[in-house]
């Protein structure tokens, strides 16, 4: 059944509203009130249950119970529980993923090991649009063993063409940052193993925003935060997939007592850990992994089907309205106008877009700006309403028509969003 | 001037208490009632002033700020802006330290960033000993170098030999996890530099505890955590150190956007950052980042050599106690007895440390066991008093003559504080 047009009227976009059945969630997310933010791709808001979460672990765990709350209040099991419930959002088996470190520290381990197991192959096809960070980090890699491998730099429409069979691994972002584009993970992940490669994904953009399948799709391994659509907090640890068939078989690098076979042996030498736990480095930032359950929780009652519908809407709606209301303002959608093609954002590119986006936040509709010319708008079904995109196109058709982004205090200079 | 005896009576001893010029800190840091806290070595305890920055980091800057917080709540700055901080209490300059990662992960960098530097040599030389993460993550490294280099392990008595002109880095523990002996900075960098070496230290059992001066001491490197003597909360964020005359010569090579030369411009390529930006990755914990700015400031305040003096003689008095009242009971001090070779803590060693440590927290009295066979406990200047360490003798002292830890319960497993 093909959902029934969408209205573009407040009346009928309020009754969208209302027949909306994630609509509850909201209130599990403590929202300024001046403000609809469309930035949850880069920072999801607070879930009110983190708050009691910091309290507790800072004035309980680690004020009564100190250095006992490793064991007592779970600390140390954190990276394996967690990973846990971050599998059952993305697809994997509760003892394929963890949580750890950062996006592009684990993005290092997961290609280290994925070129360890292809010792043969010299090539990682990437996509050179792709949030560059990832490009630094397989590049810092690919120094670091002697230039012996190099990038292969292709764009979505030439993917699949460019995985060859001197392919080692192909390491993507599932959901392009800026355009929004989705890859076809199945397909990709099966060319690659055609020719005998591996894959690294990278699903930032896509846990928590949309169905993820990594076992599904037959992927390698993967990376994703837990910041953006999994409101986790800033710069929570990200976490990190290795399929159960690549375990024992793939080394990560980077290790550490978490990752030894024996951590309180205190060995001299290093003996990796069995599973998924040699993934582990060295002990984690505690309490921004804690405070990060209280959005995996809700993401584990969020039925992912029932979110990804609403994305959608909510990325056609806001199209709609700009394209009616903005029509001679000069935008152009740098996102696909098919919901189907697109993640859980809509971007537009116009030659004033930081200037715009800065008026926007100060009108308080907040969302970013990705050099050089596009505005980026996250759409997070658990606390959005359809409401908050027709007022947010509203404001942007007055910032506008009134040029109030032309005012000198909004002029560009070096954006750090 | 050297200090008057150490006094082992009460009364002695609470007259060391009322004439403490530190004694005004304890009141600054919140410790459950019911206990003796010897294990700050491995997680500090809590600074009150860490609650009111742990609810304005989530219910504020997260809560109302979201993504503007950032800019706003100064979270882009806080790797350079606590780095600074630490780099004052370790001898390095403001521009020289970053707070960044975890201790593996930055041991990782820099050992990887100076055997660049040394590309015809292939020795690193460790203490076998040490803290093994620390072995870990060099063989890590080494492993993925494709075993061209190895690890020199020596032990402290052997190691000015043993560094010899086929060394590339020296990384040593300043401070020994295990049995405290301090190694000689200046004289074994001395010597590294000598043969053309260069070093990478590891001050995580020395940094707020004891005198640190990295530049006087001509280090190259360093690492360190923040959440023993500096008091930054469970899995706070390690510090990196790299000094000025190594900056944009040596690249660390888990290269992300924050240690690009232009992170917000989006290139394609990597491109190094200047100065000691190059030696961070990519977005960091912010919440345990931001919490740990507390205990830092702390230290800032407390004149180090007051914390040292302090430190040694909470040793010796303990050292003296154990030596007055288990004589009996078969204790070996596995520490130095002179306090100048002595970090911050005393170890005891005993065949059935593991059974003691155990009743020994039951009781109130929490240190830690180290594998096989040692007793840690961690000596804290800022918050402990001499009266503690008399309190915390006098139990382990009722411990062994109860034999209350022969209780099965006591019985040896495998240990995780």
């Amino acid at each position: 059944m093909s959902p029934a047009p969408l209205p573009t009227d407040l009346n009928g976009i309020r009754r969208l509203d209302r027949d909306d059945r994630l609509a509850g969630f909201r209130a599990e997310f403590e929202l300024p009130a001046d403000v609809i933010y469309l930035d949850g791709n880069s920072l999801g808001a607070l879930p009110k249950a983190a708050k009691a979460i910091a309290r507790r672990t800072v004035e309980q765990e680690w004020s009564q119970g100190l250095v006992r709350s490793w064991n007592d209040a779970g600390w140390y099991d954190m990276p394996r529980r967690l990973g846990a419930k971050v599998a059952a959002l993305v697809g994997a088996g509760p003892d394929e993923v963890v949580m750890t470190d950062a996006t592009g520290i684990d993005l290092f381990k997961v290609v280290a090991a994925a070129l360890a197991l292809r010792p043969d192959r010299d090539v990682v096809v990437m996509e050179g649009s792709n949030f560059p960070t990832n490009n630094y980090s397989v590049q810092g890699l690919i120094r670091l063993l002697g230039d012996r491998h190099q990038v292969r730099f292709v764009e979505a429409a030439r993917l699949i063409d460019a995985i060859t069979d001197d392919v080692a691994v192909v390491c993507l972002t599932h959901v392009h940052y800026k355009f929004g584009h989705i890859h076809d993970m199945a397909a990709i992940t099966e060319r690659a193993h055609t020719v005998g490669a591996l894959t690294a994904w990278d699903v930032c953009h896509s846990a928590g925003a949309l169905p993820v399948d990594l076992n599904g799709c037959g992927a390698d391994f993967a990376v994703g935060c837990t910041y953006k659509y999994l409101n986790g907090g800033p710069g929570a640890p990200a976490f990190l997939f290795a399929a159960s068939r690549h375990h024992g078989q793939a080394w990560q690098p980077l290790t550490g007592w978490w990752s030894h076979a024996e951590p309180f042996a205190f060995e001299r030498d290093y003996r990796p850990a069995p599973g998924i736990a040699q993934m582990l480095s060295g002990t984690q930032p505690v309490l921004s992994m804690a405070v990060a359950e209280a959005g995996l929780d809700i993401a584990a009652r969020a039925p992912i089907e029932q979110v990804r519908q609403k994305s959608m809407r909510l990325g056609d709606l806001f199209l709609a309205l700009v394209a009616d209301s903005c029509e001679e303002h000069g935008f152009r959608v740098a996102c696909p106008q098919d919901a189907q093609q697109r993640g859980s954002q809509v971007s537009l590119s116009h030659p004033h877009a930081y200037s715009i986006m800065r008026a926007l936040i100060d009108c308080g509709v907040i969302g970013d700006f990705r050099a050089p010319d596009v505005m980026r708008f996250g759409l997070t079904p658990l606390y959005l309403r359809y409401e908050d995109i027709y007022d947010a196109v509203q404001v942007l058709q007055e910032v506008m028509d009134t040029e109030t982004w032309r005012r000198p205090e909004y002029a560009q200079r070096l954006a750090v969003t």
